[in-house]
């Protein structure tokens, strides 16, 4: 299973409407991958089918059939936050039955106004009874960012960091949202509170986009040697604890046992910071440190882009942006392009081992995509 | 790829919300297994997510995860009225890595005012230019209907017959929202005009309803021995034909050829009646007779319950009723009863081949299922 070719748009604003910024990148991927769609034998697309910005589209797949004028599988895979980590994981899982498989994820946040996006983005949450409390996606993680504070020490200077961190590599991303926008760590730690302790700038940005990548059973330069998908309890006050994601923790390690690697092997991560806590206990979950030294990852300046392991070199969702479904496909696509160097200013050195990670809700699906590079 | 057990609601009026039917379909699929759910390796739903039912619930993978306490991969296929074939089929691309892979379907339609029902359908259809026109489901199958009546000589008494049959099948059918209410032929050719030439009673009806089945590497008596799934343009307008579905004859050739059966093997088969037409329709396009010639199927009496060819057993989408994302499922669902000899007053008698066909859309998504009876 390996990587033949990728391709996004910038996570920005865009006039265009979704489908047509998934075709947008689809014919990035395919010319990026020297490949005519007649060659792709099944596509997985992820969106959301946003109502309010006036698109709201159930039949996606058949959609995507009269703009390529294809005939072949198409299936939509929609799962909240991990639209697009949930379309590259069946798309490697159907490539045992098809040759070459495109993964693509599309959404349009911008144009609806900021109440209803909130309002809309509650959907990925518990509808019945957390909702109506009030307990949208920024509170859900302000609680596990308490909690972690309690338990472990963690400190708002921690998260401060983090979101510095992702903003300086934002910044040298030409397809990043915050590209050549510097922000201080003052302009961090004094921006307001969202629902304490996450601060606006602990929280990613709503952003357009779409991303897309071609799976292949032909010999390229990546090579994909681990992908998981495991779920969880959509409250994560269900959960035994807040602040350890068990669904991070199988999907870390059945792709490990898949790769036959383990966490210290891995070069450069793209964790879905949705929140800078996020950030902070995925280094955690996915193994990278022990339980509640998460905090250390960032103070020693280990996961800074020259460190030993550095995360989010894209900018992450807080500084490349998050259109929500199109991100999964984005973290891959960024450690693809690592791992061909190919990332320019924010390039790491010759990286081996990479990995992408992607949740949908506060932990609800979690996927893990191990790549690897092959040959010189 | 064997089918271990089946579940589902009666399609029906339902108080319950969508996750709790679907809830009520996965257990009854356990319990027809003599499986618990620890033992099932991965989940794939299909839902519509809608929204004025004041469910929208866009998380639904992580929703079913804390509903049955489960933590392995669950992914979300909708596909239109196409997602219950989505999910099945999706389910067996899985199970090459999985043993016991679940396939379940859910909606909740009838809590919805009419009029926000046709406008929700409508997002099925092409959004952006057809919809504005009032291009909904209803009026593209009666363009349909018109042409293939212009081409082939097919009448608005062959519709009838059509839906006279489904209803007498219906009648027999415990889960159907039309069981054990007589429908007569008069009742039929009287109903008003919807979108001319197709009559109230050549439409499905909508229902609430949750379907599942289990898919194991297990040998047991139904074997699955063809699946497909292939789309056309969202629009049937775009095509060549308007009484030629592309998607269909793929999906059948594909699904024949993995089979290695042919359409004359087959003794019987659930067909997509969302109308009348596009059963009819798809006697040609599936190959059950030459194109044109669906008319003589019902004519002649071969697709009534005591012909050569039963079509539609459980009553189809008219009697049985439509709750778009479980027809795929119940579909295949009648299909193991009959094989299985379950179907108690509708048997027929010894099948050994069936064939469930779901469509997405007027032909944008459409899959083909192929069981065999295997053994006594």
């Amino acid at each position: 299973m390996y990587i033949k070719g990728t391709g996004m748009t910038t996570f920005n604003y865009h006039e265009r409407p979704s489908h047509l910024l998934a075709y947008d990148a689809i014919l990035q991927a395919l010319n990026n991958s020297s490949m005519k769609i007649k060659e792709i034998d099944a596509i997985v697309i992820s969106n959301l089918d946003f109502e309010f910005n006036g698109e709201r589209q159930r039949h996606f797949g058949s959609l995507l059939s009269s703009l390529l004028k294809t005939n072949v599988p198409i299936i939509r895979v929609p799962a909240a936050c991990s639209g697009g980590g949930a379309a590259a994981w069946t798309a490697l899982k159907l490539k045992k039955k098809f040759d070459n498989v495109l993964a693509v994820a599309t959404d349009k946040i911008t144009s609806m106004p900021s109440p209803i996006v909130t309002q809309d983005f509650m959907t990925g949450g518990e509808r019945l009874f957390e909702q109506p409390e009030g307990l949208n996606f920024p509170s859900q993680n302000a609680l596990v960012a308490q909690q972690h504070m309690l338990e472990y020490g963690t400190t708002e200077d921690d998260f401060a960091l983090i979101s510095y961190k992702n903003h300086k590599n934002g910044c040298l991303n030409p397809k990043a949202k915050f590209y050549k926008k510097d922000v201080s760590l003052e302009t961090i730690k004094k921006s307001p509170v969202v629902a304490s302790p996450l601060r606006l700038f602990d929280c990613s940005i709503s952003v357009d986009g779409a991303a897309a990548v071609v799976l292949t059973n032909d010999k390229t330069d990546v090579k994909v040697i681990g992908h998981s998908l495991m779920t969880d309890y959509i409250s994560p006050i269900e959960r035994e604890s807040l602040t350890e994601w068990p669904a991070m923790k199988l999907a870390a390690s059945e792709a490990f046992s898949q790769a036959g690697i383990g966490p210290g092997d891995i070069d450069i991560a793209e964790i879905h910071d949705a929140f800078t806590i996020v950030e902070l206990l995925s280094y955690e979950d996915l193994g990278f440190c022990k339980k509640g030294e998460g905090k250390n990852m960032i103070r020693d300046g280990i996961v800074e882009i020259d460190g030993k392991l550095p995360v989010n070199t894209s900018g992450g969702l807080k500084a490349k942006g998050h259109p929500i479904s199109p991100t999964g496909i984005a973290q891959i696509i960024e450690v693809c392009e690592q791992l061909r160097n190919e990332s320019g200013d924010r390039q790491v050195s010759s990286p081996k081992y990479g990995l992408a990670q992607n949740i949908g809700g506060a932990g609800g699906t979690i996927t893990v995509h191990i790549m690897k590079k092959v040959g010189g």
